[in-house]
């Protein structure tokens, strides 16, 4: 299978006159190749270096690129190809600090021994302290059994690992809190809950992440009931809140009431079944699904959903169609209902494309480059930390979800994932909700 | 019980007059205060202002010592006692952190999705590559059951946290080691040996800290017979290396070969038994031991040493000898040998002071004030995962306390904890022996 996500760095060098560059991006373009960021590394007199991301399909995609950059000739020519992702995770992407420098011995008299036995003791007369002279209360537990990886499968938990740093980085980076990836070499799911019940004391909250389905509704069932703590799977319910957030904005673009609407939802997967669950806890006149499995169509049906028998039935009778299939072109334009409002969410290749989707007749429509779970979780969690709430609910996740179509300026589906507003508008949101219901 | 470990930060102001700080100093020194730290706040020209750290036994002990600094006068009071342990402890002492900043959405693909996906295929078809492109090599589980946290027993994982915590610190700062503390909720050794094995993909090592004795020995032998990687007690063989860096440096000062001498171990719990495993790893002439528990001398025989009946007889009957009891006054000054070299490591109180040891015709003496594991752990771990070493072995061991005993200055018993070479010096000590014999 072709690897869409593959990206690599080109160093070129060009003559330094006017059109030069244009000469390259065509070159480029012409193959397909996604130009990224341009760093210019040196302008000289007579010569400038770029270095130019490129998103390609493979080597032998990557390779006609270069040949056809230095096939322009005119002194244009690729000096070096470099792998930037792969730097960028050299070492992994993330280290336990500590939040001060031992400088003398009293410092290390007061960090460890013999002061930390006076802190440890003031933790044991009242466990919590524990909240304010440790970490664990601002600590998320990032937990995987490597099933479910991105797009790529089972793949096992330690080639899992480069996305659970990059949680750990955005939970760093926007929410102020500390997460920790913990990898499981273990699926079944009386073993899951078993160690994550063992270690649980060491945090403050428990995210679930890239666990397959079936089996991580039970996983995550059993550790929601048994822990007092805040657990989420984030393929499930933060991809839901992001989801949720994005059928609002493009309602709210059309002047649409999702109260008021029938929402097709098409693969009734983890992401799917959550998104059915997570729009009906906010309320819509009917939720439909449709899934080749009949056990996840049962699962709709067990929380209130209609099961739908033909994609074509679906299609003809939602005002709103998400879509989760993994299937690239499932939806045919003829499909289309006139009107209609469309997520097609899979990536790298979405259902239908929006382009067709609105030559088709549709109102809005867009597919799921934009639909990024980055927005969801670390606000969600900080806000439930903030709250020291026991449990993640609907109404914290619908106000996860407000808060972000809150946050998104007119015009935009969801908010920039960089802009830090959005994630403190969310964790406040949910802290908010959390306080109301608990 | 009293704790000495009972640290205050007193305030005091003095009119600025030459002598006025030696008066408040003799008032903390005759009640028997002890002055750490001392800061000037404020030096002005009618009065200045000290912050100075004193170590006191008890709340009481502390009013005691406040009411006799104000009942100076002269213009001496004292403003404000502070508790800068538990200030340094607000918020806990670690965080993980990313070692990048995502600055634009460039970043955000290179180190999220899309491009972790290509990073996380790389090491799915060569799992050694998650040495390279992910923190596993470099982090170290710091796992606790809380059952002998410092001398404070079995106060649950969660009152143990400050201690893991500080590890953390210590494995960040001294070898750059990513420490991540892991507290169970149960001390049952099937239990925790699953547990770890279940998480133990995640990390590069596992140090055991403050596990109690008996199951300490079970959980050890047993996670490193099944794990493929560095795992060590620290109470145990941290605590034995640099024990044995002691002894080695107390026989250089009085010219005694410790393979020629006859050892005593008073105390065989988990650091006594380990002490004397690591002596005999050595090579000693004979090792002698001692313990009121049965159980506990048996496993000294099953490795090696001989078991004595009485104190009497085991002073009277070694060349170098090594308390580990608790108990404090233990040792009297007439079973002292003259000549002997006696190291008292039972913190806060010795079995025998160092001056009463030396006034009774000991060559040597010294108690547990200096012998900390902070000299051992961090090094140890660093040149085992440097050479990617299966097993932490004895050569390894007995190659750091020897590295320490190097690092150690001419008439000192181990080197300053600060001192960054000691470290560097362990590493690759360690790192050196592993590769030896592997």
């Amino acid at each position: 299978m072709e690897q869409v996500q593959f990206m690599r760095n080109l160093i070129i060098e060009t003559p330094s006159e006017p059109g030069n560059f244009a000469k390259v991006a065509l070159a480029i373009g012409q193959l397909e190749g996604d130009i990224g960021d341009i760093q210019t590394i040196k302008v000289g007199t007579l010569s400038t270096i770029r270095d130019i991301s490129v998103q390609c399909a493979s080597e032998v995609h990557l390779q006609r690129i270069v040949d056809a950059v230095n096939a322009i000739g005119e002194g244009i020519s690729v000096h070096a190809v470099t792998d930037e992702v792969l730097q960028a995770h050299e070492g992994g992407k993330i280290h336990m600090k500590g939040r001060m420098e031992i400088r003398s011995l009293g410092d290390l008299r007061r960090v460890y021994t013999p002061g930390v036995a006076n802190v440890c003791e003031v933790i044991k007369n009242d466990p919590e302290q524990a909240d304010y002279f440790t970490g664990i209360s601002n600590t998320v537990a990032i937990v995987t059994d490597g099933t479910a990886i991105l797009g790529l499968g089972n793949i096992g938990p330690v080639a899992g690992m480069p996305v659970m740093e990059g949680k750990a980085v955005l939970f760093d980076q926007f929410a102020g809190i500390s997460g920790i990836p913990i990898l499981l070499d273990t699926s079944n799911p009386d073993q899951v809950v078993e160690t994550v019940k063992h270690i649980h004391k060491g945090f403050g909250g428990i995210l679930l992440e890239d666990i397959g389905s079936p089996h991580c509704f039970e996983i995550e069932e059993r550790l929601k009931a048994e822990l007092d703590m805040p657990v989420m799977h984030d393929d499930q319910h933060g991809t839901a809140v992001v989801t949720l957030a994005s059928v609002l904005s493009a309602c709210n673009q059309e002047g649409v009431k999702l109260s008021d609407s029938v929402v097709g939802q098409i693969g009734l997967g983890a992401a799917g079944l959550a998104i059915s669950r997570m729009l009906m806890a906010y309320g819509v006149k009917e939720m439909r699904g449709i899934d080749q499995n009949e056990v996840a169509c049962e699962r709709l049906a067990k929380h209130g959903g209609t099961v739908i028998d033909t994609l074509d039935e679906l299609m003809a009778t939602c005002d709103i169609i998400v879509a989760t299939t993994g299937v690239a072109g499932l939806i045919k334009p003829e499909m289309v209902k006139k009107g209609q409002i469309i997520l097609a969410l899979s990536n790298p290749n979405a259902e239908i494309t929006p382009e067709d989707a609105l030559a088709a007749g549709a109102a809005f429509a867009a597919d799921g480059r934009q639909v990024n779970n980055v927005l969801g979780f670390p606000g969600i969690f900080r806000g439930a930390l903030n709250a020291k709430a026991k449990k993640i609910t609907y109404p914290m996740l619908i106000a996860a979800a407000l808060a972000i179509v809150e946050s998104t300026k007119p015009g935009d589906l969801v908010p920039h994932p960089l802009d830090p507003t959005v994630h403190l508008n969310v964790a406040s949101a949910v802290e908010r909700a959390a306080n109301h219901i608990e």
